[in-house]
C-alpha cells in the first residue's frame, strides 16, 4: 500500500470533512515533502487551502472535490515504451509456442525477433493486432489474473525494478493529500481500464471504481460454471484526447476542479477542467530530469507534449519541471 | 432530499465504519417502517446485519458494499409508461412549431394525434427516432436544463403527481438503509443516465457519479465560448439485459453483492451478483397491487417479468409482493 503514507491523518481529515469542517488544509507537518518548495508546490497548496476553507469565496463542497489524473507519464514513467505494450509484448513471448505462424506473421515477428524498429512501423494498426491477440478471448476475471501476476514480476528493462516502483513519490504525496482534503482521485488513462484496476489500489490508492481507461468490448454469456465476462477482440472506447473529456463526463458526470496530465493526450481534459466556474487547478508534469528519470517533450513519439505545453504558457497552467520541483523522482 | 430521511444516523453508522466498528445493522429504530414484517424485510435486515457483522463468516468489508438497484419499476412507477418516453412525448409536442413537417412523419405524428396505439405500433425504430429529435443536436449542458425543468414541472398522467413522488417509500428507506450501512448504493438502469442523473441525487440520495444508465454519442468541441460536449444522435451504449452486468464491471469494477431488480431487464444482474461468493442478495420487486399502484408481470409489454420470475421462484431469490410487502407505496 505505496499510496496510503498516511492513512490514520486521512481518516482524521475525512472526520474533520464529515462533521462539517472544511478539511485538512492545515497540517503541522509538510504534506508533500518531495515536493521543492516553489512555485508548483504552492500554487497547489493554494489551491487546496482555498477550496477546502469554509466560507471563502473558492470553497467547494467534499462532493464536488474531483481530481482526474493521466497515468502514463504523470503517475508512472512512460519510457522506453508505455507499460501496457511492454506486457503485450511479454505476453506474445510467452504466448509464441501455441502460435508458431506468429513466427513468420507481422507484427508477431517483429517482436520476438526483438526488432522494434519493425513493431513501430507497424504503427497503430500493429499495435491493435498486438493488443487484441493478447487482451481478449478470456473472461475479465481470467485476464485480471494475468495481468496480475505479471506486474507482480515483471521488471523494467533498463531499470531493473518493478513497474510499481516506477511510480513517481512526489504524486503519490499528492495523491494523498488530496484525499485527505476531501478529494476523490480519479485516473483518466489512455491505458486500458482493466490493465489498471489490478494495480491502481495498492498502488495509488485508486480504487476501481475511480480507474477510468481505454476499453475492449465485452459479452456476458452464461456458461455451465456460471455467468462470465467475456472479452471480445474490439475497441470500446479510446480514453484519450477529446476522449478524456467525454469519459469522465460519461463516468463521473461532474466536471474535475482539478487535473494533471503530461501529455497532448491531457490537453482536452485539462481545456474541459479549465473551462469550469471557480478554482481551478491545472498542472503539467514536464520531463526535464535525464538523469534521474527521462527529458522529452515536443518530438517524443511517446508523450508528446507540445500543444499541451504552449496553451499551459499562454494560460498560466501550473507546469512542473521534474528537475527543478521534484526532490525525488521515485519511492526509496 | 426525500432519500436522505435520516442524515444523522448516516452520518454516525458512518463513523462507525471509519473507527473499524462493523455498521450500524442494529438500530434502536425500525429502518424500514414502510415494509410490513414478512419474509422479505428480514431477509433483507438479515442480509445486511451479516455482512456488517465484524469477525462473523459472512463479513464484507464497506468498499465491496457495492448494492446496484435498476430505477424504472424498481424505484419508482414505469406505467402507463417510462417515465422518460413521457419526456420525449412531451418535448415533441413543445417542438412541433419548429418542425412542421412532423405533422405528417410519423412517429412525431403519432404523438401529436395522441395515437398511441400507432406509436407502440413504430416499435423500437419510432421510438429511437422520437429519442434522438428529442435528446440529441445540443449540449449536455443544454439537455440537462431541459430534462431538469421537465422534471420539476411534470405531472403523471393519471395520479396528478410529479414523477419525483411516484417514487416508492419503501425502496427510499431501503436505499437510506443500505448506505447507513456502509453500502454505496448505485442505480443501474436502461434510462438515460443524463436523464436519471438531473434528478438522482436529490430524489434518492444517489450522486451522479453512481448513476448507470444507457448513453447517447457525446462529442468534445471547442467553440468560441469554450468546450462543450456535444449530444450525437447516435446510441452508445443500452444498459439493459446482458448489458448490465457489462456496465457494472466497467463502471464499478467490483461485482455487487446485493441487486435489485423488477422484470426480465434485470435478470443478467441477478445472476451475476449471485455468481460472487459469500453473502448474496437479489431482490425482485413484483408489482402486485392494482389499487395502490398497478399489477403486471409476465404478459406485460413494459417490465415484462417472466423469466427472471421463473430463476427467481428456483434459485430461492427474495420476492417483494407490493401489496403484501409494503405498507404504504408513495411518499405521503
Amino acid at each position: 500500500m505505496q499510496g496510503l503514507a498516511n492513512p490514520a491523518s486521512a481518516i482524521a481529515c475525512t472526520l474533520a470533512i464529515l462533521a462539517g469542517a472544511g478539511g485538512c488544509a492545515t497540517t503541522s507537518h509538510d504534506p508533500l515533502p518531495s515536493w521543492s518548495d516553489g512555485a508548483a508546490k504552492s500554487t497547489i497548496t493554494d489551491f487546496v487551502r482555498r477550496v477546502t476553507t469554509q466560507d471563502a469565496a473558492g470553497f467547494v463542497p467534499p462532493a464536488e472535490r474531483i481530481a482526474v489524473f493521466d497515468n502514463d507519464g504523470t503517475l508512472w514513467s512512460e519510457q522506453p515504451a508505455y507499460v501496457q505494450l511492454l506486457f503485450a509484448i511479454d505476453r506474445v513471448k510467452t504466448l509464441a509456442p501455441q502460435h508458431p505462424e506468429w513466427r513468420t506473421t507481422q507484427p508477431f515477428k517483429a517482436v520476438l525477433d526483438g526488432d522494434m524498429r519493425t513493431l513501430a512501423a507497424g504503427g497503430e494498426k500493429g499495435m491493435l493486432e498486438l493488443l487484441m491477440a493478447t487482451h481478449a478471448d478470456m473472461t475479465t476475471d481470467e485476464f485480471a489474473d494475468i495481468a496480475r501476476d505479471w506486474i507482480a514480476t515483471a521488471r523494467h528493462p533498463s531499470r531493473q525494478r518493478p513497474y510499481t516502483r516506477m511510480v513517481y513519490q512526489p504524486m503519490l504525496e499528492l495523491l494523498d493529500y488530496l484525499r485527505a482534503n476531501g478529494f476523490r482521485t480519479y485516473i483518466v488513462s489512455g491505458g486500458g481500464v482493466e490493465f489498471m484496476r489490478v494495480f491502481a489500489e495498492a498502488v495509488y490508492g485508486v480504487p476501481p471504481e475511480q480507474v477510468i481507461g481505454s476499453s475492449i468490448k465485452t459479452q456476458f454469456e452464461m456458461r455451465s460454471t456460471g455467468p462470465v465476462l467475456n472479452r471480445l477482440p474490439e475497441i470500446d472506447f479510446i480514453d484519450d484526447k477529446a476522449g478524456k473529456p467525454v469519459a469522465i463526463h460519461k463516468f463521473i458526470g461532474r466536471r474535475p476542479i482539478a487535473a494533471f496530465g503530461n501529455s497532448d493526450g491531457d490537453l482536452q481534459m485539462l481545456q474541459w477542467t479549465a473551462a469550469g466556474d471557480g478554482a481551478r487547478l491545472m498542472v503539467i508534469v514536464h520531463h526535464t530530469d535525464d538523469r534521474r528519470e527521462w527529458a522529452y517533450d515536443r518530438d517524443s513519439h511517446i508523450g508528446r507534449l507540445d500543444l499541451a505545453l504552449d496553451e499551459a504558457d499562454r494560460r498560466g497552467w501550473t507546469i512542473v519541471d521534474m528537475k527543478r520541483d521534484w526532490r525525488v523522482v521515485y519511492p526509496q
